[in-house]
């Protein structure tokens, strides 16, 4: 048996350690240019700029510091249990379970009180159970539509989804984080689908 | 000629389209697994997450949420100019010039007042002319290290780079954000270089 690291940077340090392989976590979107498909870590640092830029159309008004904290974090427990595509059809308690326990273990890799604080960011985002939270969430859905609408279609040309399908799995939850960013997504991906009928 | 974007929602999604390209960005540190040489954008992600974690570890307190962003936005000019490796010997005159008009260029696409804050940060970093600068060019170096470290040898490996060098091109620059950051980093480089011998 492993004897438990106790001194805080040293727990700090291994816990970044851990989370190098959240870079070979691959998601289905692609990237931009389409060579290739995104990771997680990479994916994280892009919704962190999308908060950075685009707090001011929340819904209602954000604490910036702690939605890039839970956008810096949500993936993490992929470390542990994958990527699960939303249009995959996987058991969501299942995952849900998966989920739990990966945070379990890995935020308690951290000095005590550092890891609840990060383990509770990450249940308030999963519940979406604050502002911050709804308003992370949203980013995390409006991301992958717009790549989908800026690659010809995307995880949605794969999947067959259709523009009914899009309003229902991303409409609540973006809108109901940021009204105005699902004011511009609702029309791109209307005018996505117009052009391939 | 381009018409200027003006609605401040599309300049920003138009930033963060044209970000995405730093995920094509490589480095020449490794994955820790070695599959592959790391991303800027997911190097980007992996510092914002040290800044999380060890801000406690800073020589002079320092303002968590300023950190994060310049850690952010510090490599988002490779997206025009690319990465210059620390053993490059490239000229750090024409390298600066150059990223210069890469964050002029980029932070220009958005919102004046928000292009401004952002460009400022982006300065104050290069220029380590604030703790906070100082801090987050500390992890930039801390980071890489330690995936050396880790890598037996990584880059410092593929450059013939020995203990004296790296003590001289890391430490300063860490021991002046974080002294116990240094402590353990120096520590890690000495038993490196101590087991090759
Ligand atoms: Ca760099």
């Amino acid at each position: 048996m492993i004897a438990m690291q106790t001194n805080p940077m040293l727990q700090q340090l291994n816990f970044l350690r851990e989370i190098d392989r959240l870079k070979s976590v691959i998601r289905q979107s692609p990237l931009l240019d389409q060579s290739r498909k995104e990771n997680s870590a990479e994916h994280s640092w892009h919704l962190a700029m999308y908060a950075l830029l685009l707090h001011d159309h929340a819904h209602s008004p954000v604490n910036l510091m702690r939605v890039i904290k839970m956008l810096l974090i949500h993936d993490i427990v992929e470390v542990d249990v994958g990527d699960t595509p939303i249009h995959s059809g996987a058991s969501p308690q299942d995952q849900a379970l998966q989920e739990q326990q990966a945070a379990k273990r890995l935020f308690g890799l951290l000095p005590v009180a550092q890891g609840a604080e990060l383990h509770d960011l990450w249940c308030e985002f999963e519940a979406a159970s604050t502002d911050d939270a709804k308003f992370a969430k949203a980013l995390d859905r409006v991301q992958p539509l717009l790549i989908n609408v800026a690659t010809n279609g995307g995880t949605w040309a794969e999947n067959n989804v259709n523009l009914e399908m899009v309003l229902q799995r991303y409409g609540p939850i973006i809108e109901r984080g940021s009204p105005a960013l699902w004011a511009h997504c609702e029309q791109a991906a209307r005018a996505h689908f117009a052009a391939k009928a």
